[in-house]
């Protein structure tokens, strides 16, 4: 397999977007991401776009062909990967895989979601199409709902505290106030957090991520090539991938995710380090206990340890591994298809050095997204190494 | 990049299946196809799956996901590929890609449609979501009547008529009557054809493919690890894939795809053939106009001649290029996230001599899958090749 790197990034302000429609998003984010890589439209062979829901939320599909057209690069071949919320990892992978496998040299990643053309109740009714639609959207599951029993379950085995996932929320809000991208830049206290209303007991308003609107672009490039393109190339390591069961009820344990697990230790081993070389993580915290999970599932602390690994400071800047400096999707916002590619994004700026200088972990040599679908069904890793 | 095999192929009936749900159609495709390919669960590395619009149809995202759990293969990695009616096709050169990357050995391809759960109204709504949400379908489009503006500007500038649009009607269901998963099994002549009502003018109710549930699945190898599984493998010797503007009034021409020759020309590039060594050919005729475009616009006659080429017997059993033999999507049936998949099939059963006595080919070698998303935004061509 031959090595690939990102040799340019490029997003959207994630938001409320009334004034922009997903066409608009997709433009934004990819032309930022071609200047930033210096690449031609000419250069580019192929584009691999991460979509959740855009059937349900603004009645488009035919995501791919539809990037293609409104960057006017016809006929490129374009398609569209869907995996819920992990739809921007896997176009990351499916990327990857082209260029590795031989077939393109450039290619364009793009993720997007146009989410608030709908009512929040619409909205939530297709988010839960991330689930399992039999066993839990007609039971009336909603995402919400679902992590709550992981939370609440994970309380109950390892005497994680509410006060523990709400720090998540307040870390990472510290943290998406410096990041001009962030959809919320406002810091708030663990008494706020705490405050917020249940949404599903034990999670709070502040414990969740939003709905939001927004684009997120890389471009890739064979290694070898990149050198063309950029002195500041960053090579994938790692890029692993792992499902788990669609709903809650029928795994091996609702306390952690094991596709998280299977993913890692391949990303590991793919890369040849162990969590220890890790700088720097964005990982996916759709809701605080997700946080608190991925930090164990990722070996980072031990399994049940990961509400004290973030109280003792585990994952601030100066902290064992730095986590989710861009704000993660708590104070970023969650487009769902975008999300993953954002997360690589954010990864990229830290190795790159190019991270808002308050939120900057100092010589950042080795980064890693982790991009999760539904409540685990599918986990995407990636591993990401400066070059230069 | 490692040479790739189909080693398994296996399908539903394509039907209006009220007893059986999105999860009962993929497990009777995938382990037909496993079957077929005499893999155990443990040697599959990954899922490839192509759905158009289950967040439409049934309230579904997260397919890929969902096929691995249907199939109880977790952990292993699966995706969604979605291009309209070409998901099919996208997903199988995905799978393509990845075992050519080195990535995989033995993957799983998997195409699905659940339409007959909503209204007739719903899934017109849903499948112009492959067209363009803006220019087309907010005033008024739908598929039947974008491919009607097609078929008028064919016959306005070549001569096409409606007699010879409603034959290639009567040739495909005179195929299919002989297959077992055909959703029409029926003959027509040519008059009940230029009888039935128009749809929209100048296509009627039997110028278009149907709205059908049903999943295809193959298993894909490389070439060098098939004959360990089969001796009867099929290799795929060109995987090709081009884009087009979403919409149609954008276009250099309304009669034809571009897409499709873009295609054609790197396919026959790739397998080093040209259309005279194709001995048979599965294209896209979700409406007869369809079917002669692609005819022209992949080289088997010249532009403009499509209908002709129909009339004077160019797609029959002993034509220059016999088309369809399975029926096509007309006969076949439209479960527009597995017909790129079937078609491939369809190809593999005719290489390997395992279709219906009256409509296999004799010492076919060499065969050729047409498949198309929307009105020609996106078309994937695959090429194949006997091996034994």
């Amino acid at each position: 397999m031959r090595s690939v790197s990102v040799i340019g990034v490029g997003q959207t302000k994630f938001d409320e977007h009334w004034e922009l429609s997903l066409r608009d998003l997709i433009a934004e984010a990819s032309i930022k991401a071609i200047q930033d890589a210096n690449v031609g439209s000419k250069d580019l062979e192929a584009i691999f776009g991460g979509c959740m829901a855009a059937g349900r939320f603004i009645g488009q599909e035919h995501i791919g062909a539809l990037m293609a057209d409104q960057l006017g690069v016809n006929p490129l071949p374009a398609i569209r990967c869907e995996a819920a919320c992990a739809s921007g990892g896997v176009a990351l992978r499916m990327a990857y895989l082209s260029i590795a496998s031989g077939a393109y040299d450039v290619v364009a990643v793009g993720g997007v979601e146009k989410m608030t053309d709908v009512s929040t109740e619409d909205a939530a009714i297709a988010l839960a199409g991330a689930g399992d639609q039999e066993w839990e959207l007609f039971n009336g599951a909603t995402f919400p709902s679902i992590y709550a029993l992981m939370a609440r379950r994970h309380m109950h085995d390892f005497g994680t505290t509410e006060e523990q996932m709400a720090l998540c929320a307040v870390k990472n809000h510290a943290n998406g106030a410096f990041n001009e991208y962030a959809q919320f830049r406002t810091p708030f206290t663990l008494e706020q957090v705490m405050n917020s209303g249940y949404v599903a007991e034990p999670l709070k308003l502040l414990d969740c991520s939003p709905i939001s609107d927004g684009a997120a672009s890389l471009i890739l490039c064979t290694s070898e090539k990149a050198k063309q393109f950029t002195d500041k190339q960053v090579e994938i390591v790692a890029s692993t991938q792992a499902s788990d069961t669609l709903s809650l009820h029928d795994r091996k344990t609702m306390t952690g995710m094991y596709g998280t697990e299977v993913a890692a230790k391949k990303a590991y081993e793919q890369a040849k380090i162990s969590p220890k070389d890790v700088n720097v993580l964005e990982c996916h915290d759709c809701f605080t206990i997700a946080q608190i999970m991925a930090l164990e599932d990722l070996g980072f602390c031990r399994k049940g340890e990961g509400g004290k690994f973030v109280e003792s400071g585990g994952i601030d800047k100066d902290g064992e591994i730095p986590t989710n400096m861009s704000g993660g999707l708590k104070a970023v916002g969650h487009p769902v298809g975008a999300s993953g590619v954002r997360e690589a994004i954010d990864v990229v700026r830290q190795l790159r050095g190019d991270a808002p200088k308050e939120t900057q972990v100092a010589d950042a040599e080795i980064g890693m997204s982790h991009n999760v679908g539904g409540s685990g069904a599918t986990v995407v890793l990636h591993v990401f190494k400066r070059r230069f």
